[in-house]
């Protein structure tokens, strides 16, 4: 059935799920506060700074007005960068006036409280402005999804209706979507493997090989089990496409800017010089922040996240760092509980 | 402790570990039937063939006698094709005098049997002439280790002494061993994941992108872990080095046989041509067949590996056969019970 859905977010992967959307029928309207992106996308279907080579169906509107947006939506979904997530979060609570099943596409903790996206979005959105939340995430870079290429997805609910919603709502030739009931798996899986694939990068930069790089990928899957198990998620979801597939896409592929900012690390380029250089927001820079003080406080060992850390928040020699952690003692490959 | 070792095979691999134990101080005899490669590892500390780049340590010698490779050896390491584990262990038999721990690093089924490696060595080798039998199996192209460069890899016996054992053995400061206690998911994780490197290099040789190969990836896992657990494995080993690690070297890196076969056949080469092309031995594709049976035998469903044995044995066409097994009807994500 015809659904209208609110996307709030005109990044290359809120373009692309739009897109998606819109040819599966549906009546969405795009959210953004860049109002030259809005009206380019409008005037002429473009977003040349995201999706450069795309032009979307023009039954595809976008606007600066969060009201406008979410007006008689039966579904919304939230894909800004996680530190917009609680702003947004209040913009929409203000103009809200049906009870919209919340979607949200984004990967990370929040600063401080270390909260998931769904637990910032139930904190600012009361029972009676929504209905469930349910967490889109898997591996999927945009520019592919823009040209039809062949993409699997999870949609991620407690509520197996709403994660079927959501399901029915994307799936078309394209794009795939699977149903699961471990938010938390999911949403940790998406956020954490952003600080695997920095470690990923690094050791391309570093000059190490295809051994290194599925070592790391290996062991960082084993640490980021590990600290979604401390946070509640079943070890078993990290084998899905919110773990391993993504896991993959980011690591094995030169359009991540997590795994490009590694590379550049492990060639010696300073934090600060590359993201200049990025002009996008590269979320594994803060998700290790929050990965290593959570990793801390639930008493889980992160040796590939603490390693990160250490170049990245203390300025510790990336060659030395990585290397050492690379070389820690071998024990069993079986380390936490079923 | 200095060992006495025999390397039966004098394949890339066979010779990357032979080097890695001569250069840990063990004293190493490699065992092959080629007696051109045997000389010309003897005399000029080369294998033209498959390491090109290398020269061995003049310690590492070679001879066509199995009886003497495997004098006074305190441990054997089998590292021949699956189809020829058999008749080595046999000759093994044969000349052997003293009780040495068995190793080995061949990743397939036998043809009709269906049997695991370590299974056919258990029924050939009485227990009167060995010690336990341990597994050496991850993600580890042989040109890499050779170089030193830095690998992880997977040693896996019932009995944790002698995995501690290989552990030993091996390791050093650019290779590092894990052990594990789970042999029939460290088995069939190594010889399955052929399977879904065919199929992830027929994703690439059709034309798809980066999300489809993290998909085929993934629902692969999936699938092998299923038949996996069917066959007795515990599941968490899937997410480990001979799984998952394993899994990423093998379709995401154009030194794999499997890979290479199954982007030719993606670009519509026949099987045949692509094989003699090769010249090795490309192990996916007996195992396709073997895993193929064990999923009717044993009620387990592989999609990806169906559609593998469609276009592997009964010439279907390789462009219809994979999208329609990736297009088929979504569902939930988990399906095999933890």
């Amino acid at each position: 059935m015809k659904q209208k859905v609110a996307v709030l977010g005109t990044g290359s992967w809120g373009l692309a799920l739009a897109q998606t959307l819109v040819e599966n029928g549906h009546e969405v309207i795009l959210w953004g506060r860049d109002v030259s992106q809005v009206t380019e996308l409008n005037e002429y279907h473009t977003n040349k700074a995201y999706l450069p080579e795309i032009v979307f169906p023009d039954t595809l509107k976008a606007t600066t007005s969060m009201g406008d947006a979410v007006k008689d939506a039966d579904a919304v979904l939230f894909v800004v960068p996680t530190k917009a997530i609680r702003d947004v979060a209040r913009q929409f609570v203000e103009v809200v006036h049906t009870q919209p099943v919340i979607i949200h596409a984004s990967k990370g903790f929040e600063q401080e409280t270390h909260l998931r996206i769904s637990e910032i979005l139930a904190e600012e959105i009361p029972e009676t402005k929504r209905k469930d939340i349910v967490v889109l995430s898997g591996p999927s870079h945009a520019e592919e999804v823009a040209v039809h290429d062949l993409t699997t997805i999870t949609a991620a609910s407690k509520n197996e209706d709403y994660a079927e919603y959501v399901q029915e709502l994307f799936s078309n030739g394209y794009f795939r979507v699977y149903t699961n009931d471990d938010v938390i798996g999911v949403e940790t899986g998406a956020a954490l493997k952003n600080i695997i694939a920095l470690g990923a990068g690094a050791i391309h930069g570093l000059g190490l090989g295809d051994n290194a790089k599925a070592a790391i990928m290996t062991r960082g899957l084993a640490e980021i089990t590990r600290l979604g198990v401390a946070m509640g998620a079943d070890p078993l979801t990290f084998i899905g496409l919110s773990g391993f597939g993504d896991l993959i896409v980011t690591c094995t592929s030169i359009h991540s800017r997590n795994w490009r900012t590694g590379d550049m690390l492990g060639k010696g380029k300073s934090l600060d010089e590359i993201l200049s250089s990025m002009g996008m927001i590269v979320e594994g820079v803060s998700t290790t922040k929050s990965a290593y003080e959570l990793a801390q406080q639930l008493e889980v060992e992160m040796p590939i996240t603490e390693a990160i850390y250490q170049v990245l928040y203390e300025n510790k020699d990336v060659n030395y760092v990585i290397k050492e952690m690379m070389l820690r003692d071998s024990k069993s490959e079986k380390e936490f509980d079923k």
